[in-house]
Parts: C-alpha cells; sequence; structure tokens
C-alpha cells in the first residue's frame, strides 16, 4: 500500500474560517467573540470537503494520507494562549472527525496550542486528548513566533516535557512551522523550507537523542536545504566531533518526499539512506498547479519515486509503506486493525 | 583561467581581533576603547596570512579568488552604527591591501557598514570608496538584524538607494548575511542557507528587475535550498502569476557552486541553467575537513564541477570564467588589464 505521510485540511468548510475570524475579531472588540463553539458543520460537508484530496488518491495510486490541521493555519504566534487552545482543539477535532468518517483514506496528526514563551507543558492535555482520540502523531513547531525564531533550539530542556509524553504515548513528531507573521519571510517559500533547515541544524549541533533514544522527528519538504547541503552538514559534524549524521541522528530523523521535481527526489535517494525517506506529497497544500515541462502537477510526487531506477522494489517498500509504519507505530497498528498488516520488517 | 568567486579572509592577523575586542569592549567602558586605527599590520604579515589560500588555489587549480572579509566578521547586529563604519573601513582596507600586495591572486569585494533600521544610504560612502580602489563587488546583508530579519524584504524601497549605486558603479552584490545573535539560528549551518533561500524567495514574490533590469545578485551556498527545491519555486511562481523564473529572475540573479558533495552539485547542473552558475569554492569557510567519502576536502568544489559529466567544455568555460567576467564587469576588466581578457561572449 502507499502511505503518504504528510496532508494538510486545506479544505476545511468555511464555517471553520468564519469562527476564526469573530475568534481573533473579539480580541479587539468582545461583542464579537463567537457565541458558539459548535461549528454547525455536517458530516455530510465534511465528506464532501475532501473529496479533492480523495480523487487525487485514486488518480495518483495513494491509499492513506496521514491528516493534520492546515499547517499555515495553526497560527500559534496569533492572539492570545487561551484562543490557541480552543482553536487548536477545535481543528483537532474536525481532522478526528474526518479521519472517523473516512477510515480507509485518512489517518490523524493533530496540531498543538503552542504560544510564543508560554511553558510546553501547557501543551501535553492536548496532546493526550487527541492520542486518546486515535491520532498516531503531533505537528511541533520549532518557531511559535511565525518566523522571527525567538524560541530555544529543540535541543533546549524546554521542550523536554513534550518529548516524554510523546515517547510515553509513542507518538513521532513532524517538525512544522505554521504560518510566517515576518514580512521578510514568505511562509511556503521561505519559512516552511528554512524551518526544515534549522531544525535539523539544531539537532545536529546538540545532542538530543542521548537522551531520547526512540524519539521519532520527521522533517518535511525533503528535509528543506539539508540533502542539497548534505556534504555540508557531514563536514560540519565533522567539524564538531560529532558521530556521522547516520549514528547522531538518522535513527531519530527521517525526511519526506514532499519535493516538487524529478531531479530533486533523485538526489535525496543518493544521500539520504533509503531507511530515513517516508513518501509525502503536501496535497493539497503549497503548490497546485501543473508543471508545464512535464504536464502533471508539481506536487504528484509518487511520478518522481517511481521514476527514480536506483531504487529496488524492496527500497520502494520502506518509503512507501514499511518506514511509515515503523516511525508511526500507532498507524501500523491502526492499519492493522483494519486488516492490513505490513510486511514484517526485515 | 580559473575564478572562484567566493572566498573569504578567514585567516585574518590577530591584531584585527584584538582591535575588535577593544572597540567592543570600549561599548562597555571607555577606557578600553582601541587608541588608534593603525593595526600594525605589515605587508609581510598580509601575505604570509593567506599562503593557505595561495597553497589551495595552487593544489585545486583555481587562479584567482574574490576576496571579501570574513562573513560571519560582519557583524552588522553588533554594537552601533558608528562602531560599524569604523570596522567596516578596516575590514576593506585589509582586502584592498592583500589584493594590490597579490593581485594574481585576489580580486576584492567588500562590506557595508550595515546596521540594523539605519537608512541604506549610510553604505553609499563606503561602498563609492571602495570601488574608487578597484573593489568589483560588494555583500549585501539582507538581515543586518543578524537572525532574525528584522529588515524589509530586498525588493522594498528601503534598498533602492544601494541598488542605484550599484547600477552607477557596475558591480553586482553578493546576497551574504554575517553572523547568527539567534540562539536558535546556527551560522553556517542555518543562517547562511536560509539567508539565500529567504532573499530568493523575496525576488521572485517582487518584480524587482523591472525597476533595475540591470542588477545583478549573486546567492552564495548554491542558493540555499533552492536548486533542490526547484520545483516548488517554479510552481510557487506560477500559482503567483509570476512569468517562468527564467524571464523573471535568472537574467539578473546567480548561484554559486558552493555545495560540498556532487550530487549536489550535479543537481545544479540538472536544473540551473549554466549561464546562471559560478563557479566558487568559499574555501577556507564553513567546512574545512577532509571528506571520509572521498578523500579530498569537502570544499574542494572543483573536484565536483569537474566530475559532472552533462557538462561541455562551454559550459565549463562559464562556470569556471565567462560567467563571472559578465556578472563582475570591473573583475573583467582588471583581468584585461593584467593581460588576461576573456573569450569573446558567444
Amino acid at each position: 500500500m502507499i502511505i503518504d505521510i504528510h496532508g494538510h485540511y486545506t479544505t476545511e468548510p468555511q464555517a471553520l474560517h468564519q469562527f476564526r475570524d469573530k475568534q481573533l475579531a473579539g480580541l479587539a472588540d468582545s461583542g464579537r467573540k463567537p457565541s458558539s463553539e459548535d461549528l454547525g458543520i455536517t458530516d455530510e460537508q465534511l465528506v464532501k470537503s475532501v473529496q479533492p484530496q480523495l480523487d487525487f488518491q485514486r488518480a495518483r495510486g495513494s491509499d492513506v494520507t496521514i491528516f493534520s490541521p492546515r499547517a499555515s493555519g495553526m497560527g500559534h504566534h496569533v492572539g492570545n494562549e487561551a484562543i490557541g487552545h480552543v482553536w487548536s482543539r477545535m481543528s483537532n477535532d474536525l481532522i478526528h472527525r474526518v479521519c472517523t468518517l473516512l477510515p480507509e483514506n485518512f489517518a490523524p496528526v493533530g496540531q498543538l496550542p503552542q504560544f510564543p514563551g508560554a511553558p510546553i507543558e501547557n501543551c501535553i492535555p492536548e496532546l493526550e486528548r487527541i492520542v486518546g482520540l486515535g491520532f498516531v502523531g503531533v505537528n511541533l513547531n520549532p518557531d511559535p513566533s511565525g518566523g522571527y525564531w525567538k524560541s530555544p533550539p529543540l535541543t533546549d530542556r524546554y521542550w523536554y516535557p513534550i518529548y516524554e509524553k510523546m515517547m510515553q504515548l509513542e507518538v513521532p513528531a513532524m517538525i512544522h512551522v505554521t504560518g510566517s507573521c515576518n514580512p521578510a519571510v514568505h511562509f511556503t517559500g521561505a519559512h516552511y523550507i528554512n524551518g526544515d533547515t534549522t531544525a535539523f541544524m539544531q539537532l545536529l549541533q546538540g545532542n538530543l537523542f542521548r537522551d531520547f533514544p526512540d524519539l521519532k522527528f520527521v522533517i518535511p519538504h525533503g528535509g528543506g536545504a539539508v540533502p542539497f547541503h548534505w556534504g555540508r552538514y557531514r563536514g560540519i559534524a565533522q567539524d564538531m566531533k560529532k558521530p556521522l549524521l547516520t549514528e547522531h541522528l538518522l535513527k531519530n530523523v527521517f525526511f519526506d518526499t514532499c519535493v516538487y521535481h524529478l531531479p530533486g527526489i533523485e538526489l535525496m535517494a543518493k544521500v539520504v539512506p533509503v531507511d530515513n525517506i517516508l513518501f509525502a506529497s503536501e496535497m493539497l497544500g503549497a503548490v497546485k498547479g501543473i508543471d508545464p515541462e512535464t504536464g502533471h502537477h508539481f506536487d504528484d510526487t509518487k511520478r518522481y519515486v517511481d521514476q527514480v531506477k536506483m531504487l529496488s522494489e524492496a527500497d520502494r517498500y520502506k518509503i512507501y509503506e514499511g518506514n511509515a509504519r515503523r516511525v508511526y507505530p500507532r498507524l501500523d497498528r491502526r492499519l492493522a486493525a483494519r486488516g492490513k498488516p505490513g510486511k514484517k520488517a526485515a
């Protein structure tokens, strides 16, 4: 089967956006606060809203998408912490409903109510709640300031309480920033990619996985700039007297395939060990158009993976399914419970 | 001939660092201010200080290096604007002396006394001064806040006065950040690469080259994440209704080859037009070690370019020499004046 580990709910019903508008308007004028947290969205509306994703799954040949709230919509820097808690819960609840209505097609991943400067402990109740609902992972934002990088690096003890809870609950985190409120830094074109690169470098500098040997992070968008600069990172690690990247990071850090052209995916396959690559398309995400050079959607990443000649069938199984089951053990169990066990690992 | 367009003076005499220490100590205790701006560095000391670079030029087969002050040393966010003016002038003067003493080996590029929030006009006198001394280009920092991205994007009218002066003086700019004062963002492992990616995206979002059709920018470190995500950038430009990147940016934006492994350089050669790639190694720069996988220095980038099979001899001429002469017309004239004219462009 083909597991796409990176999809966001970017086709949310308008009622969600209307709620958010009222919620934020209420900061300036309390008379505009939403009167209810019941969005009034029906199951039928939810199923209808994800038809584009279902159509792409069918057309491109993927089976199940790990589905989380719109990344730029998380808006951790927006408003205040209390509002963020309501917003995270509401966003996660919609994901839960979609994945419950269409369990063959979607598996849920949640957002956290992070807020700049707030203790990360404040996110633990929501993490416990969503894993209790069946979520298989969580998105963790290394920069809740939205483009100004005001949080300590991911290796800092600030983050340890959430890692401890992740370990206890057996969930990995995708390291994913939200929108940028910095006019110098475009969200999908700079902040997302910089977020990936910065997070990798934070992990390279530190020794986090000595303290959390089982912690697992997925760095999206192919790892930002990292595979392109693989020699630079191997060299910097060596200059810093760190172990080889395979030892230092690659038991814990994984990259997805959200890279929107064949040469990029070919590069990944050359330098990143196949055990560290997880298939993903981010659809419907950052780039929606058709590549005039190929006649296919830029984000139809399965086409690129299929074209990489150096991959064996065993490699492809890992990228499309095996690695995802290993990194997301709750996904593996969810699929097995639905009669879809994976192959036994070699 | 082989022109390396990206070298920094990272082997400066200790007297320069001692001056900087006193200069910054003087902010806290005026009794510690340096008593003189005469560093007392002899020509002999200068020539000796660049022996490592000369040895690498000989060993690796490059002829001339475009030489600028240490990038992380620019420190635009450090101290105050007045101190930055003294520091820039002093740093540029050392570059001038090295390149005057060894004109066959080095061509000078300068730094600007940028300061967060200060008008960019304040940098014009230093730019005029160094071009008067024979400098062939300048380094422009898109984030003088040192990792917090507090300046407007490069397409903003804030920057126009320096572009107008660059046009008048016929000098290109390398877009190069300095050190990071943000503990979340490592300088060579994240800030440099993010700076490249962010600058490219700023240019993609805007229409700067409509106003400055002859302005030329070099984005170092292979363009940050850009070639790896070439499909993403083509797709985002298309979604934004921009022209093709070739039309929109590539008459004005160039990338160097500071990418420290063969697969990265191969990717660049596949996706970036050969007219937009300029040879560079950044030596002695971000990565100083020997790659255990090849037995050669990571930053011996000529080896990678030489190994890319798809490049013709004409392509190699462009990457090693022709493009640099075109992007840096003052370099072309400097070389021609020393009896080294380039080939006529096709």
